[in-house]
C-alpha cells in the first residue's frame, strides 16, 4: 500500500508483485495464478480423506464478513480457515452495526481495531472490496468473496483448478460459459483468469440481452446458439440462473429458457466425449441444468466444491504469508 | 452402506453391527445402548466439575445442520463437538442455500463435498435424517437430532442415562410419559429405548385425542386418568405441550389441561416417594408442570440437560471410530 | 455467594473481595479497577502488532447470550476469549428458547447445566445481569455487556484504560461525557469508574431534557451550554444519540441538536490542546460528531475499540481465575 505500484495500479500485489489482497483476477498475471493453483494442490485432499490441519495461520482471526447472505461460500471458508487454525468470526452485518447508520468504512475500521487479520467479504456493490484494499492498514488482507455484478474470484480460481486437475493443458482448450453473461461476477472472474491461463478459445453462450457488449475486449468469443457453441467444447460452464429475472424483458419464461439453454443429456452429447460439466452452485435442475446431466458422470459440481477448499486455503495463506515477510523485512 | 445389512435393514449399524449413523433408538438393540450409555459415563463430568477436552474428533468436522431452531439442543451438540476437539459448523439452513430452491439432499451433498465428516440434523420432516443416511458417503455420518414427529433418539438416550444414574436397574421400573403423545418424537424414541433395556411397565399418560391407537404395539400401556396412573410410578417423564394445539379439539383450554394433565406437587406425591420428576424442557410451567415441581427437591431436570452433553459425545465420539476403523481395515 | 458480604452487599466480589463477576463499575473499588487496568496492560498489543494467545481459559466455555443484537460488543469479547483459549457459544436469544416461551432464568439455567462457565449477557432489562448473578451457580461467572439504562462496565472501563495511556494522571483531569446522559449506561458507568480513579472535575453536558437530576449524587456537574463546557477539558467523551429519540418532545431535530451539541473542530479547539476526543461508537457523523473529528487526530476511537479487548480480556481471565482459586481452597 505504500508504493505507487502496490496502492494506485494495483491493490492486490505488494511492491515484490506478491498476493496481499486476493479482489480480482484482473489484474493478476499468470505467475501468481500458478502458484495459487501449486499451493491449492498442497493443501488438496479428495473428500473422504484424511484431513491435516496446518498451523500456518495460528493466532491469526479471519473474519467472514458476508453483506449478502451465502451459506456455501462463508462455510468453505470457515472450513479452509479452520483448517489453517486460524480463529474465525463469523459476522451477520444485515441485521446489526450498518442498519445502526454506519457507513462500510466506518464498520470495516472498527473491526480492524478489533485486530482482525484478514477479511472475506461479499457484498453488493461492485468495487467494495477494492475501496477497502486501498483503505485498511497495511497488515490487514481482504479476500473478496463477492462484489456486485463484479468480481468472485476464488470461484474461477476453484474453477480453473477443477479443470486443471482434469485437463492439465488449460492453453490448448475450448470452454464455453452458459448463461447470463451480462450480470455474472462469476463469468467475468473466470474469462480473465482462463484468459491469464492461456485460454485461446472461450465462448460466451446466452440469450442476446444477457451477453455483454464488450466481448471482444474480454478476448472471448460471441454465441447465441448453444447447439452450435458446443461442438468441440472441453468444459461446459453453467451459471446460475437468477430466477428472479425470469420473465423479465431480459429473459424469457422458465421453460422456454430451458429449451434454448438448458443443459440436457442430448447437448452434453454435442461436446467433446469427455467434456466437463461445471456449475458453481447452488443449481437449478430444470431451469439451466437438467438433474441427470447436474448428477451424471461428466459432471464435476462436487468436486468443484471441495477443490474451493484447497484453492481458499491457497489464497489465505499466501496472503497473510506475504504480510509476515513484509512485516519482518521492514 | 455397501452390505444389504447395513444399507436397508438398519442404515444405523455397520456390517459389523457397530454404530455407524445414530438415527431413532428404534432400530438399536440393548447392547449397542448399554454401550452408548457406559461410553456416555466415561465422559461425564459434573456441572461443576473440572471439564477435560478430549482430542477423539481433533481435525474432525461437524456441521450442526438445523432446519427447525432449538437453541438448547443445538448448543448442546456445539459443546459436545468442542469437548471431543471437533471443529463446529453451524448452519442457519433456514435463511440460505434452500430458500434459493436447493434441496434437502443438494444442500447435504454439497456441504458433504466440504469435507464435514458428521452432519447433526434437525428437521421438521420425518425420516428426514434415515434418507440422508442412505445417501452420504461411506465416512460421512448423520445424527439425528430431531425428525418430525418421528424420533428424537438423543434426547431418548440422555432421559435413560439419567434414570440408570439413580435407578440403575431400569427393567424392574414403572415409568409414566405423559402429555402428547400422539405428536411427540421424544416418547416415540422414548419408549423403544426403554423397552430395549428391558422396561416392562411404561405408561403413556394424556387426553384421549392424544395418545396414538397403536399403542399396543409399542409395548406401553394407555392411560387417562392421569391420578391413578401415578399410583407406584418410579419416574414421571412430562413432555413439552406444543401451545399452538392448544383450544383446538385436540386439546382442552390450557387451566382445564393444567387441572388434569398438570404435574403438580399434590401428583407428585401419589407416585412412589423418591419418583424422578423430568422433562426434555424447556418447561411451560403452569401448563403441564407447576414451578415449585420443576424446581422441587424430585426435578432432574437441569441433570437432563448437563447429562445430554456426555450422551451426546458418546454417539458422536462411536459413529466417527467406528467409521475409522472401517477405513483402516477396508 | 455463600457469605453474606458476597450475595447481598456486592455480588460481583467474592469473601476475599476478589472479583467474580463483572456487573458494574458501581460497587467496584479503586484498588480492583487499577488491577484490571494493570492486567489489561499485559494483554495490550498494538493492532498491527504480534498477538499472543494465552492458555488461561483453556477448557472453558463462554457464552455470550445477547437478547439485544451487538456486533461490535459481542465480536470483541469474542476475540478476547480466543485469545484466552475458551471455547464460545455464541447464542442468538431472539429467535430461540425464550421464543418459546422460557425464562430468562430458565434459560440460563439450562445453559449452566451446560457446562458453561462464564455468561457474557447483553439484556434490555436493568438489573437483568446482577439477578442472574444472584442464581447461578457458584462456579460461573457473570460478565455484564450492558443491561437496560443501568450498566455498561466494559465500555467504562476500556475507556478509563484509553484515558490512561494518554494521560496517567486520571486524578487531576477534567472530562466532559456530552449527549444523553439521561438514558446511557455507558454514561452511569463512566462516571462511576472515573470517581473511584479519582477524577474530581466530571461534567455532563446535553440539554436539560437529557441530563439526570440526581447528578449531584453521582459526583459530577451540569452543563448545558457545550461551547462553555469544554474550557479546559482534557477528554470530550461524545454518547451516541438514539436517532429514534429525534424529534420527540426530548429531542430538538438533528441539526439543531448538532447545533447545540454536536462535536465540530470548532468546539474541539476551545478543549486543552491535546485532549482526547472519545466515543463508544458507532458514531452518528453529523448528527453527535462531525466526520473529520471522528477520524481527526485527536479522536482515539478506533484505540477505543483495540483496547477493548484487553480490558476484556483482564475480566473475563480475573473472574474465572477467582473461581479456581475458591475451588481449589474449599
Amino acid at each position: 500500500m505504500q508504493t505507487p505500484f502496490g496502492t494506485d495500479l494495483n491493490p492486490q500485489l505488494n511492491a515484490s508483485g506478491e498476493l496481499q489482497h486476493f479482489l480480482d483476477t484482473d489484474g493478476l498475471n499468470r505467475d501468481i495464478i500458478e502458484r495459487i493453483l501449486d499451493t491449492a494442490e498442497t493443501f488438496f485432499s479428495p473428500v473422504d480423506g484424511k484431513i491435516k490441519k496446518v498451523p500456518l495461520l495460528r493466532g491469526k482471526t479471519v473474519a467472514n464478513v458476508f453483506f449478502e447472505a451465502s451459506t456455501r461460500t462463508r462455510t468453505t471458508f470457515e472450513v479452509a480457515a479452520n483448517r489453517l487454525s486460524a480463529d474465525v468470526l463469523n459476522l451477520d452485518i444485515g441485521n446489526s452495526a450498518t442498519s445502526k447508520g454506519e457507513s462500510l468504512l466506518d464498520t470495516i475500521r472498527n473491526l480492524q481495531a478489533m485486530q482482525v487479520d484478514m477479511f472475506v467479504m461479499r457484498h453488493a456493490e461492485s468495487g467494495a472490496a477494492h475501496f477497502l484494499a486501498q483503505q485498511v492498514e497495511p497488515h490487514v488482507s481482504i479476500v473478496n468473496a463477492g462484489d456486485g455484478r463484479h468480481a468472485h474470484p476464488s470461484q474461477a480460481l476453484l474453477d480453473a483448478f477443477t479443470i486443471r486437475r482434469h485437463k492439465p493443458d488449460i492453453a490448448s482448450l475450448s470452454i464455453g460459459i452458459v448463461g447470463d453473461i451480462l450480470h455474472s461476477r462469476v463469468a467475468r472472474s473466470q474469462v480473465h483468469a482462463l484468459r491469464l491461463l492461456g485460454c485461446r478459445d472461450i465462448r460466451l453462450i446466452g440469450p442476446q440481452t444477457l451477453l455483454p457488449k464488450s466481448i471482444g475486449e474480454l478476448g472471448a468469443t460471441r454465441y447465441h446458439d448453444f447447439d452450435r457453441a458446443l461442438e468441440g467444447l472441453d468444459v461446459v460452464i453453467m451459471l446460475r440462473l437468477q430466477r428472479e429475472r425470469m420473465g423479465t424483458s431480459l429473459l424469457p419464461s422458465q421453460s422456454e429458457y430451458f429449451r434454448e439453454y438448458g443443459l440436457t443429456q442430448r447437448r452434453v452429447d454435442l461436446a467433446k466425449p469427455d467434456a466437463l460439466i461445471m456449475h458453481p452452485g447452488p443449481t437449478n435442475r430444470g431451469v439451466e441444468i437438467a438433474a441427470d446431466v447436474a448428477d451424471g458422470p461428466q459432471s464435476v459440481i462436487l468436486e468443484q466444491v471441495n477443490n474451493g477448499i484447497a484453492v481458499r486455503m491457497a489464497v489465505m495463506s499466501m496472503c497473510l504469508g506475504n504480510r509476515q515477510k513484509e512485516a519482518a523485512h521492514g
